[in-house]
């Protein structure tokens, strides 16, 4: 991975048997579906993996699965999230042994943490984790902000080589645009939004490409509307961009019944599921399910999508 | 641990060397020192232990050190810090493994959550954890805050065995102790305060005890606050507590140079560094060091507390 | 108003006409109920007299009805609350005029204030306002903290008379506390708690006296509890702060149907019309209101504490 | 004002004299500058305005001098900025008095609030305002966000005119965006967003048009932005954003010395004084002002922009 990361890069999802084991028959198979769709590269062990659900050892089957699937066709990311660096570090150690080519780490959480701290945290990762580091700004989870000037300093001395920004603050995703182009270290620094519904405006701004949940369902869609955009065709970008915004309302089929993650991920996993793509719809303990009208209305999104 | 757990049980720092493994030898001398002052329990991997930036494996040197030293005199709590149940899970597996005598967990963090998904996770602890369950309500660090309801309702239950509250809200932890004796089943259920400051009225409002991690520096003065407000002399009690408010200071010494945990920590360290009690004062990476003033200014408060 | 402020302070609720006028009949049946209680002052225009409701027109009824009736007996503070400086200082004159004893301003709100920019509102609030100047420490409204150290600042300079603290935050009331007593200058400040659960605690840590909204619905227990708190018997304080937390669970009679402030400024008004003091428990547009059975929930706590 | 509104409505500063009274000669040729600019409405007594500084007779001042310059050239929105529904009633009166041609207002702040109340103050404005009604989302200052269900039922119904979007979330622009476009009744909604640094983006996803407090120092910039995206020269129209993002920088002058809102007003007045347009840069009591160096710092920014 030397040169920038752009294009789709789905956030997989991490199948699960019933007793919430990984389903690796199910993982491969949504690989092949991803790879199939056109994809740029992998995102393992991120939020929409249900990372913060999985032990050690489960995160380590997923890493092994689709490192040893995908087998070098597409760069595969792993994400290390937990709460501070040394932990971090022995997440890094495994995704380097299982053959992934990159991390993607968080500021600090749990932890109350300092802007020094979090200066400190990227810098070791990078400097001992042996693979380029991408930073992931995910303020719902972290409730830390990363703000630009930070970004653009850790991307300037070569700490960072990208992020992923899912704080869905497009006014500071421009300020990083805007800063690296002018910073001559930070050349090499991707800009990758996580936010499902602005990506056309995001490519639109410079943003190099995308890591959408959503592209788990459907993967063909966002490999469309990225290649519209970068063929100058925005308008086929904005209308496959509305289209998908349609879909994504499947996020809110929970309602206030469940957390949002839990409502978002299931609706994820139910459209798999209905799609045949992976054998149980099921999410980790202790996440309310959805129940079957709820995954009523996520088959119903999908027609109306014309994925079902 | 049939009976409600009582007393002064400090939160135990993690004493590390300079290159960041635990110092076992520092570790058995601060447990000596708190066992010598009178504790009637011990906390190991808190936030005070800096469980939020310690492997797995140090996790385990630091269970199995302090476990192993106690032998039984007093019960020791382990901490099971981590994002969601199938992660806390294996933290329970290697606390029971050691010997501890009860697990402390926190709801989920970084999972966006939902009340419902709270209760499921303590439920899972309870059930499979194998240990008694007691519950940390710290809002600075989980972003969640434990409500009355809620614990009343899983201690009712039998699901949580206690709790140890450091959201610093008095009025809600009198909700709680006031809520359990009006519930029947609530009666073995041990409420406990976090806050350093205001044992004394939390004692007076029928708490059972106090989890102080500035027990880590002077156990005796809490023992002392504890065993004068448990035969109702209260002014002995606010006099001690008005002297550990003042040597409580120290966690602000690091002003806003650093993030407010890594000044209390460090300030604790550098604390059992100057009275002798461990090797070396450095807190786990990425936090900010106390300097030679920071640390200075510490001294002066354990002078002027007559600790020195 | 030059000694220190001591004892019950009750914020006066503001009955309302159902068309959501003062009735100012009403209000001086409480500002009786709550004299013929004991109370040693009254606190007008604060958040339990719904002050975010009231035009500047019905601002100024309230405090000619209270302050002409009350007329010397007891000191009459006014709430100032108001976004900013500028607009603060306007209710400060209309309070001025209408014979008031004191200010009660926040911090700036709305606007993204600095403590900096803090200090400088309390000061000149006190050099152009024209009387003693009350802080309120409301952070569920303001969303600002007033921490200990500003506290004590503009306590030692002379600018504030004192505080009233409703952060829930008894640890940092505590450092205030303490604080002041070591400054020389501040040994004027009064100290106040707004928490209604804890008073006995917060008088045992040394504060002066409460503010509390259910005191409009049961002056006379505040009163006791003062009282037996003043001449030592801490037990007998405990004892009526406990059927006083019984009784505060009538703010939460409202659940998840409407705000939290509605709930409470509802359930004190239905309280208050259950007892015979005010014609009509209407609270200001565009809270919801109570329903029958909630109102009626309100009247069996009214009788389980011997109030019906 | 029947049909919907679009185009560049600049929030309109407030040029103050050095003792804080509205500079009305100062006010007027800075309306003039923006007319002159060829802005399509002007919003006057919003954030950028200080409304949150200014009392009810400056207020009535800016209304006054604003609308009777502007004489129906172009429509007059005017901010009633209070914490609930009573008090922003007496401020649409004034603006109706004043001939404004709409009303901005926000969700109730300082009180806590519930969706069923936020629904109850438009509706109440609506009927009792006496004009159009813009909603104003500004979680920042008013700590609620303006989901886009609410807004799309409130437009879909008639109650709201129309949103200034100053959330910086433009995934729930997005939303609310796509919302109206299916639902009858609400065609004649119109969707502003208030971010100066993603208008662009927010013409292209479909808004309507953009209130950039920006736009006061460069009307011209965001007029020649509005229009190019109008006649689908989308690359025109993002060279034009990308210069006024580089000019944008000016609001963090301040730094960490100031709030957030000081440091971007004050930039903004400076930024006028050095143009030539107002006479003086002060900000209101209890802002922090620029000093020298800073205002130095704007200037260069000025110039960098071909505005100086």
């Amino acid at each position: 991975m030397t040169s920038t990361l752009t294009g789709v890069i789905p956030p997989v999802c991490t199948p699960m048997t019933p007793g919430g084991e990984v389903d690796a028959a199910s993982l491969v198979r949504l690989v092949d579906h991803l790879l199939g769709g056109g994809v740029d590269a992998l995102f393992v062990l991120g939020s929409s993996s249900e990372v913060a659900y999985l032990t050690d050892a489960r995160r380590r089957t997923v890493l092994d699965t689709v490192a040893g699937h995908v087998a070098g066709q597409v760069p595969v990311l792993a994400g290390v999230i937990d709460m501070t660096t040394p932990r971090v570090l022995e997440h890094a150690r495994a995704a380097a042994a299982a053959g992934a080519s990159a991390l993607v780490a968080t500021a600090p959480f749990y932890a109350r943490t300092h802007p020094a701290e979090i200066r400190t945290h990227f810098r070791t990762i990078a400097a001992e984790g042996g693979l380029p580091v991408y930073a992931y700004d995910l303020p719902v989870s972290v409730h830390t902000k990363l703000e630009a000037d930070l970004l653009l300093e850790l991307a300037g001395e070569g700490t960072l080589a990208g992020v992923k920004d899912s704080s869905g603050d497009d006014g500071g995703l421009r300020r990083v645009l805007m800063g690296r182009t002018t910073t001559g270290g930070a050349t090499s620094f991707s800009v990758l939004t996580g936010s499902e519904v602005t990506v056309d405006s995001a490519l639109w701004m410079g943003a190099d490409g995308v890591v959408p949940g959503l592209g788990n369902v459907d993967p063909h869609g966002y490999v469309r509307l990225y290649r519209a955009a970068a063929r100058g065709d925005w308008e086929a970008a904005r209308a496959e961009q509305e289209r998908l915004v349609r879909l994504f309302e499947m996020v809110r089929v929970g309602g206030s019944r469940m957390g949002a993650g839990s409502s978002g991920l299931g609706a994820f996993k139910a459209a798999l599921h209905l799609r045949g793509v992976i054998d149980c719809p099921v999410t980790a303990v202790p996440q309310v399910p959805l129940d079957a009208e709820e995954a009523g209305r996520v088959g119903k999104l999908l027609a109306a999508a014309g994925l079902l």
